[in-house]
């Protein structure tokens, strides 16, 4: 059964002081004491050829974690990731990071997990890491764990884009951990369990929570709506594009970093919306932006949401139906030979900016083969031209390189890349 | 039917030109479209005696906002009162804050909804609003909107408690609205559009996403925890102790402000946890600071959760089972002269500090007849003596007055107040 259990009995419990309290009779059990709490049909199974949470039904809710390794000691970094596997495989089931309490049933150690997702069911959790180009070579080119010679060639840096606004602080970083779940005490639980097994060898750069996902990766999921009211993802590639995932969602060892081979490109951005402005800006206007309707989410001249966009189209006034700085022209993979991408971005809310504003956008999250023939083509074109972009702000780029699957219990996070 | 309903028809649908672009012929509607959407059953009533959101069975979500009021004309403010109280009525029910599109048809001027909500269910919305202090008298004594003489008592100035961290840009305000919902997307969509629509009158001070509810208020719903891994709220008011919630939680005529009968006075704190020290601390040592087994979260010597705590037992060494400074007797309304509270707080994760620690923690959030007798005493006493200080910081504080409910189409929220 895969269910988040209660491992402490309470039995014969005696506390005694208070500070430095001495050791209490709680005994550990790794078994479940919650059976009301399982829910096995929700665990997504953690073991494959590819990492889970890329094409897995995109879940309710991201809790996005970037770390700095700060530690020099490589086997430390390793074993660290053979910890976070271990702790991840475990998690993802709807089990706790590691038993509650401390080995041998004492309770003069903190516990193994963190308890506040007790109880809860594994709610889709999927982690999936990602490697940057700082943990291959530092700033200064330094070969920091000896991996240098194994960064792979789409780890290129991303070009500056018209209007970037980059702050290097909640920017790029030497592991991310992508944490998706359909409640957000289980994604926030995931990452904190992750950050505690860490300590001392990594610390958290930058972190971001976010809902209402705003691209179905299945056809069997209804198209979620980003906070500007708008359709999100219609033209997504989605799990049923097997054909295309295989041609531009996959990395090969043909590519060029065999360790790579079965693992995808992750490009995240934090879009800034200032969503104030855009509530005051006609619906007309909203719509020719997007080049899609509001309400339905249908290219413009058409009738419903997946009818193929006409971008030769005419009006009576002789203009093109769809403008020629729409959205959904520019992103359009017709307009950039061809190049599709994998998304699977977050509404956030991070509060208010101080001047009254919502702080508020999109966590944008894209997978691809490689980067340099998809996400930096698309955004280059978008960068350039999109009205949008009098209404978003990129204040954060991230650029990573998600290994395949862990295909077993030998097996783990980095392995092939440590090798 | 109570469904958001998609309001927006493609007919005919032809865009010219691209920035102010020309008027389009999407009619506006306003009815279902998208009747596959529709949640009947997960509406909370708007309309009673009482407000919706303070007894209502806790949410799973929260987006709490503070308001600037901007304008200096009552007029104006009252008239935002009644249109926000129109969109509460419309919004709580499932339907969009206003009609999608521009009056008549037209296209031409911004939308009355910002459309993020379009096709998702009621989802138990409930919006509450509350009056701060500045409201009534700013701080130069101003009686800025001729209610002065009506402010209540009970709106005193919480004083400073040992250890508080203010920060006065995330305190205070002159209007809160608290959004439960059980889905986020909800929740923002209602701070967000009554932010539109107060445009001019009044300016987002600070705004706070939780998650996780932290204290249920209904026997009906189990306990959640919070981001410490333990059960909080167990000893909470619930919506089943009547009489209880007479004695404590509604105000009276006879309290001093006639307006405020059957409204209710809340506290809120933001309380910032360092988890990260916390996750070193040994569970004994935990479970001492709290008074309760972490697993069940029985108190120190009982097994039970709901089992009443023995504070006078003591161990084999001579000391108190449940330590002098636990979190649950100092707390306990025995000791705090027989005061409860009302609590509905969320946890939250907004991010990093910068420090590779997680900016995180409750949102604590507490309704009651009168504060002075009620939250000042119970946090006088924490304040001074909860070892859980040790690894909590109060950084934001307000104090509202949350008047009734309103009772049917010709009354507003502030109708009695400003009358």
């Amino acid at each position: 059964m895969v269910s988040r259990r209660v491992a402490l009995t309470a039995a014969g419990v005696g506390i005694a002081g208070v500070a430095g309290a001495a050791a209490v009779g709680a005994a550990m059990m790794d078994e479940d004491r919650s059976p009301a709490a399982a829910s096995p049909g929700d665990a997504v199974p953690f073991y494959g050829e590819h990492q889970a949470g890329i094409v897995t039904p995109a879940q309710d809710r991201l809790h996005f974690a970037a770390f700095d390794v700060i530690t020099k000691d490589r086997a430390k970094l390793v074993e660290m990731l053979r910890e976070w596997t271990a702790a991840a495989a475990r998690m993802t089931q709807g089990r706790d990071a590691g038993l509650l309490g401390a080995v041998g049933g004492q309770a003069e150690a903190p516990p193994d997990d963190t308890g506040e997702a007790l109880g809860l069911p594994a709610s889709g959790l999927t982690l999936t890491i990602g490697f940057g180009r700082s943990l291959f070579r530092d700033a200064a080119g330094v070969d920091r764990f000896g991996i240098a010679d194994r960064m792979p060639a789409a780890l290129e840096p991303l070009p500056h884009f018209p209007g970037d606004a980059l702050r290097p602080e909640i920017s790029d970083g030497d592991l991310c951990v992508q944490a998706c779940a359909n409640d957000p005490q289980v994604a926030v639980h995931a990452i904190r369990n992750l950050a505690r097994i860490g300590f001392g060898v990594v610390s958290i750069r930058y972190s971001q929570l976010g809902f209402g996902r705003t691209s179905s990766t299945s056809r069997e999921q209804a198209t979620a709506r980003n906070l500007m009211g708008f359709k999100d993802g219609t033209r997504n590639m989605k799990l049923e594009d097997t054909d295309l995932l295989r041609e531009q969602l996959w990395a090969r060892a043909s590519d060029g970093a065999d360790w790579m081979a079965g693992g995808s490109y992750l490009v995240t951005r934090r879009i800034r919306m200032t969503v104030e402005t855009w509530d005051r800006t006609p619906l007309a206007e909203q719509e020719a932006i997007f080049g899609r309707d509001k309400g339905e989410g249908a290219p413009l001249g058409q009738a419903k949401e997946f009818d193929e966009p006409d971008f030769a189209a005419k009006g009576a006034d002789g203009e093109p139906v769809i403008a020629k700085e729409a959205h959904i022209r520019l992103a359009h993979p017709d307009f950039n030979n061809g190049a599709h991408l994998l998304r699977r971005g977050y509404n956030f809310v991070d509060g208010s900016d101080g001047l009254g504003r919502l702080d508020a956008g999109l966590f944008f999250i894209a997978y691809q083969r490689d980067p340099r023939k998809q996400f930096v083509p698309v955004q280059r074109s978008l960068a350039r031209a999109d009205i949008l972009n009098e209404y978003i702000r990129h204040v954060s780029s991230g650029l990573w390189a998600c290994p395949p699957g862990v295909t077993g219990d030998g097996d783990h996070w980095g392995r092939a890349l440590f090798a």
